[in-house]
C-alpha cells in the first residue's frame, strides 16, 4: 500500500470515527435522551458536526484523494475507494456554504410548517414553504448538474447513479403489471383478518421478537433492540449494529415485522467488512440496497407462507387466547391480505409500490416544472383514486401523511419500491444457490441465507453501485419480473387462485 | 461583557461540547454498549479525546485566556473563571507530550498487571509497574511544583488547593477521635442483621429505587436510572445527568442506598448553572465536594432513623416475606451496624475512613520516599491490624483490593473521607437553616433541603475552592467535629448507648 494511500485511509478512518460518534448521539437522542437533556445534545451535535464537516471537506483530505486519483498503482478495490471519495469531494463542492445554509434554514421551517398543516389539516399551510423547498430542489439539481433529468441530480443522493429514466421504466412495469396483478385480487374473497384484532401483551411482544431474530441469526453481542417512537436501526461500526421497534397492544404485526424488517438492515451493516472502516468499500452501497436487505428478510422470508408455518407453534404459545383457534394458513392468509390504504406506511407489499409510483410521478413533475405545488393536493387525491380507488378524506391522510418532502428529501421514495424489487430477484437467486433453502427455513436454520448473502451482497461494501452488484449476482440489471413471480406464486397461496 | 471575554465562553461552550460527547460515549459504553462494539468504539474514543485536547491546548485559546489574565474589566465570577482556566493551561503546560505518553502506557500496562496479580492473588505480580507508576507520581510531582509536599501537587488533581499538611490534620481527627469512638461501639452488643440476609426480588428492588429517588426529587425529564457492573452517575449538562445502580438479589442494600448516593452526584450536577455551560462557575468543585453531595443524601438523610421510620411502611410493602416481623428501628439499627471489613467499599460510617487513614499514609510514605513499594503488603496488613483488628488473609482481601493505583490516581482516596465529612458540616448547618428539616423528611418532603443545597453550593459551580465554599456556607473551613457529632447522635440510637 502506498504512503498516500494509507494517509487516505487513515484520514477516512478518523471522519468515519465522527460520523459513527454523531450516530451515538442519534441514538442515545431517539432511545435513552431524557427530554429536558434537548438543548445542549442539539448544541454539541452541531458543534460534532461542523468538525465533520471540516475534517472531510479539509485541504489536507482532498489534496491526498486528488493526488491519488492520479495515481497509476492501485488495485481494482483501491481504485474503486478513490474514484468515490472523488465523487463526494466534487460533488461537496458544486454546493457552497450559501446554499446550504439556505437550504438548511428553509428545511428547518418548512418542517415546522408540515407540522402545523398538519395539526390544522391544511396543506395551504405547507404549501408556501413546500414551493420553497422545491425551489431549493431546483437549484440544488442546476448545481450538481445531470445529464438528462433535472431528477437524476437528486436521484443520485439516496441511490448513485440511478436515473428517472430507469425509474419510470421500473414503474412502467408497477403501473402495468401490478396493476393488471392487483385487478385479480380485487375479485377475490378477503381473508379473514380477524384474530389479528386482538390484545398482545407488549412484554410477550417484546419476547417474540427476540426470539424470533436470535433464530435469524442477529449476534447480541454485536447489537440490541430497544424501543422508540420511529423504529430505526443504526451502526457505528460493523460490531455495534442496533435496532429499535415499536410495540402496540392491538397490532402484533407492527413489533415483529418490524423487528425482522429492522434487523435486515442491522445484517447488512454487521455484514460490511471490518477491514474497510470508513472506507467506500466498507460502506452500504445506496438506499435501495438496503432497504432490499430489510424486505428480504420482513417479506420474502418473515411473511413466507414456509416462515409463518414453522413458527406458528411459537406464535400460538406466547398468544393462546388469540391464535388457539387459528390455523398457520389462516395466518398467513391474513397477515398478507391485500388492502388498499391511505397511508403509505400501513400498506401491503402490493399496494404500497402504487403509493411510490404516485410519489415519484408528483415529485417529477414538481421538479421538471409540470406540476405546480399549489395543485398537489389534487393531484395526490385524484392519483389515489386512480390507483387505489379510494377517496382522500383529509390532507392528513393524504398528501400531508410523510416527513420527507419538509425534510428536502426528494427522490428518496423510489428506493422503497426498488428495495422490494431488488430482494425479489436476490431471493429468486438465493433460492438457486441454495437448493434446500425452503427446508432450512422450515428447520429454522437461516445461516445459509444470511452467508449467502453476505458473500454475494454485504462484503463488498460500496465496491459497485447497486445495478453493477445486482449484475454480478443474478446476471442482469434490476428486473421487475422477479417480483411479479414473487407476487404470482405468495399469492396464489394468499387467495387461493 | 467584552468581546474577548464571549470569545473565551465561546471557546470554552464548544471545548464543553467534545468533553460531555465522550461523556455520552463513556456512558454508552458502560450501560448499552454490545461487547463487540469495544474496539472500534476505544478508536472513537481516542479519536475524540484527541480532538478535545487539541482544542483545549490551541494557540487561539491560549491566547485568549492570558490575554484576559490582564484585562481589568472582569467582574468577580469572570476574574474567577479565566484564573481557573488559566491554572489548568499552566499546569497541563508542564506536562510535556512525552511524560503524558509514558504516563499513559504505564498507567495500561499496570492495569493489566493489577488484574493479573488479583486473579493470581499476588501483590508481587503487580509490584513492579506500581513502582513505575509511583516513579511517574513523584516525576509528575516535581514536574508540576509545590510549595511544601510532593504528594500536594498530587492532590491538586482531585481537590484543588488540598495540601498534605490539611488532609494530615483532619487524619489526625480520624485517628484519634475516631479512634476512641469506634473503641466505646467495640464493647456493644451488635443489633440484629440477620432480616437483611434474604432474597429481595431484582424488579421489586428497581421500583423502590425509583420510587425512593422520585421521592428525593430527582427529574426523570433530566436523567434516568439504569444498570451497570459498577455504579456510577454522569452527566453531559444539567439536564441530563444519568445515574447506574446493580442489583443484587442477596442484598437489598446495594441498589437502594447506592441509588440515593448516585441521586445525591445528579443533584449537584443538575443544579449547576445551565448558564455557565462550559465554564468553571458551571462545573463543579472537586471529587471531595462532590462526595459530600452524595453522601449527604445517602448517610445524613437515607440512613436516618427518620427516614428509615418513614419509608419503613414502602419497605414492608415491597418485601413483606423479609421485613414482616422487622420494626423501623431494628432495621435502623442493622442497616447501620459498625462492622470492621477488609473490603473499603464494603464498610460502614465508622471504620470507612480508616481505611481511607490507610492508604493516605502509603500514598504520602510513598511518595516522599518513607516507604518502598515492596514493603506495601506487609505496611498495609500491619495497619489493618492496628486500625481495624483484623488480619488480612490474602492480597485481593489487602492491598490489591482498589482500582485507583493501577489508573495512577494518586491523591484520590482522601476526598471520600473529605466527602464524609463536608456533609456532616453541611447538613448541620442545613439543619439550622431549615427548622422543621426532620418534620419536612417524615412527610418526604425533601424539597427545602435539595433547594438549601441548591442555593448555598451547587448554583456557585467552580467559582471557590471546597475550604472556601464550606467558610462561605458554614462560617468556617472544614471541621471535624460536625461528623464526631452526627457520629455520637447517630450510634446513640444504633447501640442505644
Amino acid at each position: 500500500m502506498s504512503d498516500l494511500y494509507l494517509q487516505y485511509t487513515k484520514l477516512r478512518s478518523t471522519i468515519a470515527d465522527i460520523e459513527n460518534i454523531l450516530a451515538v448521539l442519534g441514538w442515545d437522542h431517539e432511545v435513552c435522551m431524557p427530554k429536558e437533556g434537548a438543548f445542549f445534545r442539539a448544541q454539541q451535535i452541531s458543534t460534532l458536526s461542523g468538525m465533520s464537516h471540516e475534517m472531510s471537506t479539509s485541504k489536507e483530505y482532498i489534496d491526498v484523494v486528488e493526488k491519488l486519483m492520479a495515481e497509476p498503482g492501485l488495485d481494482f478495490k483501491q481504485k474503486k475507494n478513490i474514484e468515490e471519495s472523488y465523487k463526494k469531494l466534487v460533488k461537496a463542492r458544486k454546493l457552497n456554504k450559501k446554499f446550504i445554509e439556505k437550504e438548511s434554514k428553509t428545511y428547518s421551517e418548512a418542517y415546522q410548517d408540515w407540522i402545523k398543516a398538519r395539526q390544522e389539516d391544511k396543506f395551504s399551510i405547507f404549501a408556501p414553504k413546500l414551493k420553497e423547498v422545491v425551489d431549493i430542489q431546483k437549484e440544488k439539481a442546476e448545481l450538481l448538474g445531470y445529464k438528462v433529468h433535472p431528477y437524476d441530480a437528486l436521484l443520485d443522493d439516496y441511490e448513485p447513479d440511478l436515473t428517472t429514466d430507469h425509474v419510470e421504466k421500473v414503474f412502467k412495469d408497477v403501473k402495468i403489471n401490478l396493476s393488471a396483478f392487483f385487478d385479480k385480487i380485487k375479485g377475490q374473497p378477503q381473508p379473514d383478518q380477524s384474530f389479528l384484532n386482538n390484545h398482545f401483551d407488549k412484554t410477550k411482544q417484546m419476547a417474540l421478537c427476540r426470539e424470533l431474530i436470535t433464530d435469524l441469526g442477529y449476534d447480541w453481542n454485536s447489537g440490541r433492540l430497544d424501543l422508540s417512537e420511529h423504529p430505526f436501526s443504526t451502526s457505528f461500526n460493523p460490531n455495534d449494529a442496533r435496532i429499535t421497534t415499536r410495540v402496540n397492544a392491538e397490532d402484533l404485526t407492527e413489533s415483529i415485522w418490524g423487528s425482522i424488517h429492522e434487523t435486515g438492515h442491522a445484517f447488512y451493516e454487521m455484514g460490511l467488512p471490518s477491514s474497510e472502516y470508513g472506507l467506500p468499500s466498507g460502506a452500504y452501497i445506496s438506499l435501495g440496497m438496503h432497504e432490499s436487505q430489510s424486505r428480504l428478510w420482513e417479506n420474502n422470508v418473515g411473511k413466507s407462507a414456509n416462515y409463518i408455518k414453522t413458527y406458528w407453534p411459537l406464535f400460538q404459545q406466547y398468544f393462546p387466547e388469540a391464535f388457539g383457534k387459528t390455523s398457520d394458513m389462516e395466518f398467513f392468509r391474513g397477515l398478507n391480505t391485500v388492502t388498499p390504504n391511505l397511508i403509505r406506511i400501513n400498506s401491503d407489499e402490493v399496494t404500497y409500490h402504487f403509493h411510490i409510483l404516485l410519489r415519484f410521478e408528483i415529485e417529477k413533475g414538481i421538479i421538471e416544472g409540470s406540476y405546480e405545488v399549489k395543485d398537489l393536493e389534487e393531484i395526490w387525491n385524484s392519483k389515489i383514486k386512480e390507483y387505489l380507488g379510494l377517496d382522500v378524506p383529509s390532507a392528513k391522510m393524504g398528501v400531508l401523511q410523510d416527513i420527507h418532502w419538509s425534510h428536502g428529501s426528494f427522490g428518496y421514495f423510489p428506493t422503497y419500491s426498488l428495495g422490494s424489487f431488488y430482494s425479489a430477484q436476490f431471493y429468486h437467486f438465493a433460492n438457486q444457490a441454495i437448493p434446500d433453502l425452503d427446508q432450512n427455513i422450515s428447520q429454522k436454520k437461516f445461516k445459509p441465507l444470511l452467508s449467502w448473502l453476505r458473500d454475494n451482497i454485504h462484503q463488498y461494501g460500496h465496491q459497485f453501485s447497486s445495478e453493477e452488484l445486482c449484475t454480478n449476482v443474478t446476471g442482469e440489471g434490476l428486473n421487475f419480473k422477479y417480483f411479479n413471480n414473487y407476487l404470482d406464486k405468495k399469492y396464489a397461496l394468499v387467495y387461493q387462485l
